[in-house]
């Protein structure tokens, strides 16, 4: 086991205010690791970086197809979004379809994250639903799929056919059994796994081909083409994955998951990338997934949305740039 | 020079989520250490950790007895506050008294922490003020320092009067030149010094006696106890400041500061106590303080206060525990 490394620097003028450590893998298709930093055996909980993983048993079992999703409805599937109605609508609508509402699903009512709702609700002296919590789509998918099975309404239970259907494709994409599990923000259970374990899964979604004969390869594709299609319905205005996406043309999905997990996708490379900041901050996790990607040619150091991440400046209450947060020295 | 330690673990289930490590000193009166953790050294920027040394040149200079100013106006003064109508009110008033307004201010405007007077704001489609700022009290300090010094307008100008005496009083009570200084959020210059820097100016406040010769000591003394008697002015309603010095009855200070820098004040033991969270995160140094003080002998273990910072649990969307906070092992 090696240790973390410095992987993000915070700035304040002649000062290194504050660094984040963390450890990354860069995995291929055969699963070998191509490049690590950190530890690559640490365990680590992927939170919602693994929803894309979450959403195979929906699409490998026919329910997508079953129930006509589209590949916008799958995108949202896998997305942490704000909760803006371009979400909630297709949440709501969704719902509508499977003859289900709000008060089915299990992820708990949350606050919109988008700025406008949030304040368009507040003036409206309303409160939020659970369509407005950030894993709504992926729950939808959830019910998509419990329907689609005749299975009960409580399809969070880890003993659920869902979850047991969610626990045998993360074990089999991470290529290794699951240490177990912690409850997750939605209260879906959030599976275990390695830095290398989670790289691993992304770089099989990186190679799944939407032809082949196995269906959780042909899930895999069909989910990742949906997501780097899809950039605005996967998190949302001015959020790291949905700009990253963008500013890499649809070619590389991204994701990031709570206490600072991110991965990314790479189709045309075939590999997969994990990464865990140690101390679960995203602005760290945010900057480090960014320089990785630059490093491997897929995102230009130089667009707007590269810097807001790898070079992003702190400004005070007043507009002063007053420090900088950057890639520590020695890291990608 | 020794590597910051383990200090507070994050778990969420069985898995150690994420993790935060920091330095930490306990020094006496006379500049001593009297327990250290991590790198004693280490340079850091105290940032709001260090209002009440910023306050020091406004009682010193004879200012705050010249315009009157009350104990509650120096808690005030030393304060990261909500922005509640609480703390708003007296800074609109303090301004009033100086022939001053709002716009004499230079920290910037900043939305209310204070939930309650933020929706309000958003209901009314008012906007925020800079007294809503959360330095604005100190702004208020220096402003009234400004005016009894026939000072100019630009009052956060490091060359400015109010920032050299400010630098000369912190360089004095840290016992050692700054390295620097960096742009705080309000705009205000923020000086460098060491952990150790800032305890043994912690412990002069500790041990400061308000019948004391020296107007320094004096000042300290008086600032101590302003901050002990009004917590509710020192930060806000269920903030960590406000919460633990409520706890401990009057008989400490704290202050919490950006990028997770915390202090204490023990007058009874003479003792100045300064934490950082290396990778910045204030759920870490809330944690810190409360495990130093527990250990110190002056805050209740089984306080609610404590076991909110001590023993977070960490709730999701349903209100489900998933996990908790809490001191790392090995660590104070």
């Amino acid at each position: 086991m090696s240790h973390a490394i410095p992987m993000v620097d915070v700035w304040r003028g002649p000062f290194l205010e504050s660094t984040h450590v963390g450890h990354a893998v860069v995995c291929d298709a055969s699963g070998h690791i191509v490049q690590a930093w950190g530890d690559a055996d640490a365990v680590i909980l992927p939170r919602s970086s693994t929803k894309m993983i979450q959403a195979l048993p929906l699409v490998e079992s026919g329910a997508a197809d079953a129930f006509g999703l589209t590949d916008a409805q799958l995108a949202l599937g896998c997305a942490s979004h704000e909760g803006a109605p371009i979400h909630t609508d297709m949440v709501s609508k969704w719902l509508a379809e499977l003859g289900l509402s709000d008060s089915d699903l299990r992820c708990g009512a949350e606050a919109p994250r988008d700025r406008k709702a949030k304040h368009a609700m507040i003036r409206a002296g309303g409160s939020p639903s659970q369509m407005h919590n950030n894993c709504s789509g992926k729950h939808s998918g959830f019910l998509t799929l419990t329907k689609h099975l005749g299975a009960g309404t409580e399809y969070v239970d880890p003993a659920h056919p869902v979850q047991l259907a969610v626990k045998d494709a993360f074990e089999d994409v991470t290529g290794m059994d699951s240490p177990g599990f912690g409850i997750d923000g939605c209260s879906a259970p959030n599976f275990g796994t390695t830095v290398h374990g989670l790289a691993r899964a992304m770089a099989f979604f990186a190679a799944a081909n939407e032809g082949a004969a196995d269906g959780r390869e042909r899930a895999a594709a069909k989910l990742t083409r949906a997501m780097a299609t899809y950039p605005e319905l996967v998190a949302g205005q001015g959020r790291a994955c949905t700009e990253l996406m963008n500013a890499m043309g649809g070619n590389v999905a991204v994701k990031t998951g709570a206490e600072a997990v991110f991965i990314a996708i790479l189709p045309e490379q075939k590999l997969g990338v994990a990464l865990k900041i140690v101390d679960g901050a995203t602005r760290a996790s945010e900057c480090a997934i960014a320089a990785i990607l630059v490093k491997l040619g897929v995102l230009e150091p130089k667009h707007p949305a590269t810097l807001k991440r790898m070079n992003a400046p702190i400004k005070n209450w007043r507009g002063i740039e007053t420090g900088i947060i950057r890639v520590a020295d020695g890291f990608a």
